[in-house]
């Protein structure tokens, strides 16, 4: 995918400013929230069942995380998720701690039986435990495997019909056809908290102005590693980089992109 | 209202410290706290049936928001409200995404019948669902209209017999009866998820060291909006600006305010 | 205790990243996933009935804070904590505003008593309601008391047979017999929502790697003490104070501890 592509997804979320709906865990919703506003997006961050299905439908995409789940959350996401398959918005699925508890893989698994899901976004953990891999994941952290993750990618998107997004040091994006690596990316991303949960919420915001889903995480996966990475040469540690992607991603800018995306097409390598 | 008025109760509220019982929203739950440290308040955001109106009954003020509603949160917001008024204790209503969908208007409405509130505050979007005017709201975010703010919040606030304070590039602030304009403020305001919670939170830390409800969300308005306006100065996007918020709150002073407030009696212009 | 084995806990919470269950209220959460992540540990919040259980006995430590109560949440915190005392998993407990309402004080004395808690943090207030002090409490804030604020932590601790550390301008860390002081820290911190709540998770971390709490405790106090006091010598306000205070536990290290470290053994004084 070319770099001028990408710059026009990021003008087109700014442009449009895409209503998104999020349905998230407690710990990641204002970083989310806030990430969603400085790409350009819309957020709202309904789970009332009196009204999830109606935000959905009117929404331009949806994103589910089911980093807390509660029964009362499942139901928000079903309900939801229906309205906007019917509708027609793109779903993006974060399957947070797939490979931390059976409770959580049956749930993802669940949803994706249900919903017909255009993005799954997860680390390496997340998307081996969907692909039925041995993975030593670590609570809602990636932790360490042996497995290729490209491999196990392309198989879950197979499987599912969807793009799958793997997010790492370095991201992998698939539908299970093509293949991209985006290389931006800082070694701080995993001390803040959410930073994945986040990525999950701007590959909706992508989602949203174009029906091509994997064009879609393509973009929203190089800019937030890029914002990552310049937001990781600003900061003194952990507090600081945070403060600085949200900065990062509203100035991300052409110039920016042209200059230091490091992103590969790798299908067939 | 002069400027003098306006110091003296910012440093009433350093002074006494007073205690706000908040439910609010999960997004912006941690910045509400933290605003109301930084202006000087003490703030208790307790939700569980067990202990709501014992906390409203003691506190300084009230604040309910509607942001994320739930049956267990609406019943919270009953309970603690009923206490409030029966001690004397003035409530502060934000209607999050009150123009967004029929279940937040009708909760906000039913509030609204059941308890004596001293202060509205929100934006054009949600003051113009509750005068019942037609408006392009985006979600929880303002949208665009034609309506003329300052007639909506006048009809609103004698409706009521409360004050209405609308957020936006200008405050409005009304009684129904007399009507200030605040024109400072910042940009960068609606980037940061939250950010007109945390302005009803400020509502609620004045309105409890004054029985003059116009007066005290007068001067949360002025006080808010310059401490963005002065962090809008400081900042490179919106996540620094979130951080200089906090501290230009903290920091506020009499010659700040001597200097850069931009306020205006706008009644019967 | 040495500074040199504070040191040598630091660097075995980054060496094993100890993984922690937390389950902690919704003011807090975010920053307390942070600040764990910072110091070198790897946080999950997780709270569903269906999975605490297994995720309490896999974890270096659970954190059990009451900040805000649900029947759903202090049925996660049994649960979990039933699951940890089992697996020899130890548990810190954070009475958030037991000061404040009979619930809270109720619910934890509840859980004290079914459960075998490591270690208890809170602030005087919240020390002084489980020692059945009068104390002027304010909320979930310390308010002013004039008990002897050591004397009540060593009744606690002998009572429950656990190690109590209290925070304030001076923190004490007390298993009842032995008993130091921290005088680290920085005025800002009460201004920071849930930086009591943060210091509680980092109790845990500590937990996770001694089987000596009062040494885990300790060395958590000093450390958490002495980055906000850095933080505060960096900040203009209580904003840049939290973005500085998660930099500065991440940017902990052994020349810091040396020169700024200020403990006093206290024991019999």
């Amino acid at each position: 995918m070319e770099n001028q592509r990408l710059i026009e997804l990021m003008d087109e979320v700014r442009k449009r400013k895409p209503l998104l709906h999020v349905i998230t865990n407690r710990v990641a919703i204002n970083d989310s929230a806030n990430g969603a506003l400085a790409v350009g997006a819309s957020p709202i961050m309904a789970e009332a069942h009196e009204e999830v299905a109606e935000i959905a439908a009117i929404s331009g995409a949806l994103e589910l995380n089911i980093g807390n789940l509660t029964p009362y959350s499942i139901e928000s996401m079903r309900l939801s998720g229906r309205a906007a398959n019917k509708a027609g918005v793109p779903i993006v699925l974060d399957p947070v701690g797939a490979g931390a508890t059976d409770f959580r893989l049956q749930t993802v698994q669940k949803l994706l039986e249900e919903l017909d899901v255009a993005i799954i976004r997860g680390n390496a953990g997340e998307i081996a435990a969907l692909a039925g891999e041995k993975w030593a994941a670590k609570g809602v952290d990636a932790g360490d495997g042996n497995g290729d993750v490209t491999e196990m990618a392309n198989r879950v998107a197979l499987s599912w019909n969807t793009v799958v997004a793997v997010s790492g040091a370095v991201d992998t994006i698939t539908d299970g056809r093509r293949t991209y690596h985006v290389k931006n990316g800082h070694p701080l991303f995993p001390y803040m908290t959410g930073s994945g949960c986040l990525n999950g919420v701007i590959q909706a915001a992508y989602a949203a102005v174009t029906s091509n889903a994997l064009e879609a995480s393509f973009a929203a996966s190089t800019i937030y590693a890029l914002a990552g990475q310049l937001a990781g040469e600003k900061c003194a540690g952990p507090g600081s980089f945070r403060q600085h992607l949200m900065d990062e991603l509203y100035l991300m800018n052409e110039e920016k992109i042209q200059r230091y995306a490091a992103v590969e097409d790798v299908t067939g390598l």
